[in-house]
């Protein structure tokens, strides 16, 4: 799916300063990844290319990182499908008054993901019960879903 | 618990240099974190102190770090109790001819990690069946366990 960004805000980058030093996503925070995910037609999506030396056995990318991705293309997902879900805006008009944190992180491994191309992250809400939101995600590169990812978030208290 | 590693070899240093490029634990990639594993009384065992900028929120370790370190502290262990269930030295006398990868990992967390202390992993052996290998782990900080881990890890056919 190509994405086109201008008119979308990240949802990472909606985050309040002080709860944004987050390596894989934060935006206050000068190293890591800096990933971006987004709302598009009830789903989320994020695109990123590892560096080279993300690798595991030679030419694939390595799983940590992997891992690493999907823990914050999930709880940023949480908190957009929350902030759908309370009409709050994506628009950047705010900063979302929701932050969610890891409660739990599945990744099934289904194919070697191959390095040199962006992988794409979606991530579909399963459901919202108080506090936890459950998300499905998978990862893909060149169109096959090299892994699968489930992320059970807790929205943290205000 | 304190290690003395002296008279221990880290189980990924065993592996094979063409199999040892792991961003999590591969001896011959320059970067990454150089995890490293022993085997202790039947259990396995890893130190590692994330540095600073590995930022959740702030003051505790990020869940992608520590997803990170499980996963190779996981496979490594597969390895590993492979090894000890056929007779494979684990002495440093060869390189072991066994390299386990991830085919599913679960990692609940369970209290924030304190950033700037040591972190401790262990794992134990759930089950092998044929090349399917299951680990239990936990992560620790300051005697608290603050995640779980379990790892479905897969040997590699010769």
């Amino acid at each position: 799916m190509k994405l086109n960004t201008k008119n979308l805000k990240a949802i990472q980058d909606l985050y309040p300063d002080e709860l944004a030093h987050c390596y894989g996503c934060g935006k206050m925070n000068p190293n890591g990844f800096h990933l971006k995910s987004y709302m598009v037609d009830n789903e989320t999506i994020a695109h990123f290319t590892p560096e080279p030396k993300y690798t595991a056995l030679p030419g694939s990318v390595y799983g940590g990182l992997l891992a690493s991705i999907l823990d914050c293309h999930g709880t940023g997902s949480a908190a957009a499908f929350v902030c759908e879900n309370e009409n709050i805006p994506l628009d950047g008009s705010i900063n979302i008054p929701i932050r969610c944190v890891t409660a739990s992180l599945k990744v099934d491994f289904k194919a070697p993901t191959q390095m040199g191309v962006a992988l794409e992250l979606k991530g579909k809400l399963r459901s919202i019960e108080g506090r936890k939101i459950w998300v499905d995600m998978t990862l893909s590169a060149n169109g096959t879903i090299c892994a699968s990812g489930e992320i059970l978030a807790i929205r943290l208290k205000d």
